[in-house]
């Protein structure tokens, strides 16, 4: 079992705002207390605090140091300069130092160009206090939220009817039964959302409450629905919105792919720089694209109403299936694709102006209505005109032809459509990162997603959604149709996982309106586990089988990552006595060296304290020091590093790995016309590796002495230009990472710069 | 000027001889009288050696130390134990402890594979006692070194005919003289290396030899185009072998460009297995294609004689061109390329038997003998048969046919040419790398060209041939004609260079026939230079400038190379004064700190020595310690790396970057729950990046102390397996690299393993 259930953060309650400080989160009691007695254990081996910090040689506090115009920017490398912010006697950072970006005017040219090419597609970096916690008004909140959900409908009726065309005529029949009956589970998915935004005003994501409720692994599986299903969301809704363009702008229809490429890598740019707080700017193309479609419909209407509404026959299509009760569940579960994106206002109540649930729930109520209006008309619209699904042109664009014919309503109803689904795709950028980092803040993922970007967006989710999406347009050449029988698989598995959990937490509390609430969340429940069955069913050959692959693997790799990082963070648990300590009076060198008797001056000398400790010698856990100090040659660079060993006062070695015995001799002179002054050791390697030799004469000196802590001090010399870094040895690089593999091997690399 | 003329290791008289330690070269006096005085700075300043010795708490010299059967294999990592050869009393070597490689069973199965590979690949190492000396016989060195040439007319008479016979039958006229010139200069190119040889009986490379005499650039000029020459040879080698054998295996005449990549690798799989050593093997090859071509030749001219000599008429070929001195210059440049490889005897005198220069000038002649046969009886041939060179079949393919048909015989002639190339081409990877090797060995080329690999070939030079050869093979689609224009023009410059050398050499010497000698190389000088400039005259447009360009850069970047291991060779040349010495008092904590009574235990207390050192305190050159120890978590990762810098004793400043103000709250919070026990220093960074902050910290502290060494200690969690790495935080391995930068700051690295 899991050995160090984590805390979440204290606001976790907030639904999973982002906050800068979620990688650290704070202690629990009990961590304090042996954190306590871990210290009470350090201050009887090592000495008075007090003592140490006069021994600082340094003022830590820059406050007050010096004024920031006198710093010089940037001195060594590409970094920028520290400005103190109020100084150092402000009493409410007693010792905080504000760190503070500017244009960086020093550093190497590649790195300036770095810098430049970063702040022009990024923009500055923001503060951390900028958090978006703007509220958003119920007219606004609307059409950013409801993008996903309405856009769905420009591929959801051809999904659905795509299917049924294969029985032809027959087949055709079952549109009018089939649309009914995704009403009505819009009706009931939305019913059973205002239940969900009822009882999480801070935010209900699919995962949050389904592992609330379900428990570990149904809100990890709800996740995985949910991730796969952003992906697709950008996929498809990039793969769609290139196809609504097509017959407007010729180079759509002649290359989709490299298009969609350019436009997902545009959404990339535009999500690293943090294109979600423009949230005003997005309430366009979704009312457009709503009053574009509204007047296809009306004006469909009045033309239908003409000729006395009687239906247009479909163009004859000869069947290639027959109608089975199992095509008739696939197109069912093509269609409900047209429900995507319903869980988007669920996830974001906070944004919404107080009272934010009651807020939230009327705009659901809104959008709930709107699709429904959409989505019927268009239904109603092809069934007069009798237009099918074909291959050349979007059944929207066809409806629109059929209508306005080719004058500029037919490019708007079409350009409004594009915008409306780069929209739809955006909200995936929205939701995806913050579903990894929630993720990664329950340890189910890797740290780095609890990271917010220069810009306070997660730029690594973004880059990975962006990477998955791309694959995925590409692999299945940008074509919708390819990649709908993947779609709705995650996004039901989400839903149903999320009612089933808010049915076991109406089971659980005792609100007034509970049985009525647990009533609806069953139903919708219900209605979502039969879409989803229906979908795995129908569509697992057509493809739904990367999605289930996906979920499976995804749910694979979150506990594996979960487990690795319990395993860890036992290993890393502070308990009494786990710590070798430092100790006041060590046995070696410093003591029993070169100079025993302490003494000497140094700046700090005067305002030496006494100390006053019992010292123990006895202590079980001391930390041994001995130094070994790899030399080539007996250059500055290694001398510097002998040096630096020797200045330590611990026990040092040095160690020289000869390629042949008359080199080992001439070294060994040498040594000794340098005067022997620290032990040295000669292997002499046959074969010529120097590496292997060193790492095994390490671990024999760990095998004679397992007590001892070895630090490795290697000289490591370090040209100021990067292309010059060739023509030194790299010996000191790949030492160091073989050496990291070995028990109470410390590596110094102390560098040389020319 | 060159600050710091290193001189060559003594072994440079041997030519070149390849040596494990040329990498270490010995002091000269200067440089040892340097580092008795700073031998003696040190002891004033750091004390007694031999408390030092006595500090040391392992045993280092492992010799008695366990038993070999007793050492676990390879514990920790990929490495392989050290046996100790001869007990720790052996007298010649008092404390040299040898290594030996075994097959290491243990460490990660990814460790394992590679090992398996590499040995499969490659064959257990060899000891570099085993670099051969071997003599050979003249008859065997004779196959073995004139390979390279003799397999030249394979396409030598071939690139001349190519060239006249864009000027039709006219053109075809000037074969005979221009065949006859090229015999008068293989003539006397023999002539002069035969005086080389006498000269350089150690091996007179003309790098050696250009350097010796003419200077820097001379020699690197030789260099650039002896190198250039190498590349080309494997090259236009196997383009002609493949194309040899293309009308016997068909595979070969439909994808020759695969092919050859297959076989340009399996050489460097070969030579990196150090195939040179099968000397005698190689005799076969070149022994068989003498005997066919020599076959062909006799069959030809007896056939020939059979109807009177007289020569067929060439077929009819329209010209292209007229017949100009440019044509014919041209089409002697091309012709010259059956000199190629002439040089390889002279570089290797020092492997026949003694004596070695007469046995090898016999050799020579003999060689220079067979060549100027065969070439002059294949022009002869070509001449009688009248065939003319086609894109279908090679000459010499064409020659075959006429003679022998299609029978065995003609199979016989092209797999023994294709053979003989195969030769050739491995005669490059023979002495590139040996080339390579001396430049590096004078400082001009990379230092790690001085390693032997495992087999004890030059790995890292024949990567770089092969990676070079197969760039151009591919690049010119493994044509031999196209790769003609490239060759000759490196190879004569070499020859010119190394000519003018020996003019320069004679000039200097006493020798008794030096006037002789003089006057030959003289002539062979100024004929090499002719055929050199008339190269490049005439075939630079056809590619000849990709040669001049490779030759150019060639020698820009050994300059580079020179300059830049001459500025570090002077910034890490040992001089009294440079170093901060370590000193028996330091100011700092270990005095002022914790504990300033040097006392206590440890297992070497009871023999440890009065210090009798006079301290210098106002010495002012003292290594200055402070500790800093950036902190993310308090948990035992971090309490290690605060308790390893703690035990070191040292003055310690803890260092927090936090993103947030309550974070910031929290963490001294808990630092004051454990107790307070070092200082701390929590840097608030609003932009959450925590690399640029950390740097500008310290970056502005090393301005407040210029004199102070700040180690910075990193804790690093190093998971086991590679691919958990992504789990972790890489802060500490970008920390590492950007903290290289700056001046006076070491990096420590705590691994953590879990």
């Amino acid at each position: 079992m899991v050995s160090r259930e984590r805390k979440p953060p204290d606001d976790a309650a907030v639904g999973g705002m982002p906050s800068p400080s979620a990688g650290l989160p704070p202690l629990d009691e009990e961590q304090v207390e042996v954190l306590r007695r871990v210290g009470r254990e350090w201050g009887e081996a090592a000495g008075d605090p007090a003592a140490w910090r006069r021994a600082l040689p340094v003022e830590p506090n820059l406050g007050g140091f010096p004024a920031p115009a006198e710093i010089r920017p940037a001195a060594y490398g590409r970094h920028v300069r520290v400005s103190s912010l109020g100084d150092a006697s402000d009493p409410r950072q007693p010792d905080a130092i504000e760190w503070d970006e500017e244009q960086g005017a020093g550093g190497t040219r590649r790195a300036r160009a770095a810098h430049l090419l970063r702040r022009t597609v990024l923009g500055m970096p923001l503060r951390s206090s900028a958090i978006a916690r703007e509220r958003l008004r119920k007219r606004v909140a609307l059409p950013v939220l409801s993008a996903d959900a309405l856009s769905s409908v420009a591929y959801g009726p051809e999904a659905l009817l795509a299917v049924l065309v294969l029985a032809g005529t027959a087949g055709l029949a079952y549109a009018a039964p089939l649309a009914a009956l995704i009403v009505v589970l819009m009706v009931f998915v939305g019913l059973s959302y205002r239940q969900t935004i009822r009882a999480y005003p801070h935010g209900g994501g699919s995962y949050l409450v389904a592992s609330a409720n379900l428990g570990r692994t149904p809100g990890l599986l709800a996740a995985a629905g949910l991730m796969t299903d952003y992906v697709l969301t950008v996929s498809v809704s990039i793969a769609a919105g290139v196809a609504a363009i097509g017959p407007v702008l010729p180079l759509a229809a002649r290359s989709p792919v490299p298009l969609g490429v350019v436009v997902i890598l545009l959404l990339l740019a535009g999500n690293l720089r943090g294109v979600r707080q423009a949230g005003r700017l997005f309430a366009v193309p979704t009312y457009a694209f709503v009053l574009a479609v509204a007047l296809l419909i009306g004006v469909g209407l009045y033309q239908a109403a003409g000729n006395g509404f009687t239906a247009e026959a479909p163009a004859p299509s000869h069947a290639t299936e027959a109608v089975t009760l199992y095509l008739v569940l696939r197109a069912f579960a093509s269609g409900s694709t047209a429900m995507t994106g319903i869980e988007a206002i669920s996830n974001a109540v906070p944004i919404f102006r107080p009272t934010e649930w009651r807020n939230a729930r009327t705009t659901l109520t809104c959008m709930i209505l709107m699709l429904i209006t959409l989505f019927a008309g268009i239904m109603t619209l092809v069934h007069l005109t009798g237009v099918t699904p074909n291959h050349q042109e979007t059944l929207l664009s066809q409806l629109a032809h059929h209508v306005f014919g080719s004058g500029p309503w037919y490019v708007f109803v079409q350009l409004a459509t594009a915008a409306v689904l780069l929209l739809a795709a955006n909200t995936a950028y929205n939701d995806f990162p913050r579903v990894l980092f929630l993720l990664a803040r329950d340890w189910y993922a890797p740290r780095v997603f609890l990271r917010l970007g220069d810009r306070l967006a997660f730029s690594h989710g973004i880059i990975l959604l962006t990477g998955a999406a791309l694959l995925l347009f590409v692999a299945f050449g940008g074509r919708t149709s390819a990649l709908i029988p993947l779609y709705a698989v995650g996004v039901f598995l989400a839903f149903t996982l999320s009612q089933a959990g808010m049915v076991v937490h109406w089971h659980r509390t005792r609100d007034p309106h509970r049985r009525r609430s647990l009533l609806l969340n069953a139903t919708g429940c219900v209605l979502a586990g039969v879409v989803f069955v229906a979908a795995v069913v129908t569509k697992f050959a057509a493809g739904a089988w990367v999605a289930i692959l996906a979920i499976g693997g995804f749910l694979l790799l979150t506990t594996r990552i979960r487990r690795h990082y319990d395993r860890v963070g036992e290993a890393l648990r502070l308990h009494p006595g786990a710590l070798e300590l430092p100790a006041t009076a060590c046995s070696v060198p410093a003591a029993s060296g070169p100079a025993p008797e302490a003494e000497g001056g140094g700046r700090q000398a005067d305002d030496r304290g006494d100390t006053d400790e019992a010292e123990r010698e006895e202590a079980p856990e001391q930390i041994h020091h001995l130094s070994i100090v790899p030399v080539a040659v007996l250059d500055l660079a290694g001398m510097r590093a002998l040096a630096y060993a020797a200045a330590l006062r611990q026990p040092v070695l040095a160690l020289h790995v000869s390629p042949s015995d008359e080199e080992a001799d001439r070294f060994r002179d040498n040594w000794h016309q340098w005067g022997d002054h620290l032990p040295l050791e000669v292997v002499v390697t046959p074969y010529r590796a120097i590496i292997a030799p060193m790492i095994h004469y390490i671990e024999a000196l760990h095998r004679q002495r397992p007590d001892l802590t070895m630090t490795v001090i290697l000289p490591e010399i370090v040209p100021r230009r990067r292309r010059y870094r060739l023509l030194h040895s790299r010996v000191a690089g790949r030492l160091r990472r073989s050496l990291r593999a070995l028990p109470k091997v410390v590596v110094t690399t102390v560098p040389f710069h020319v």
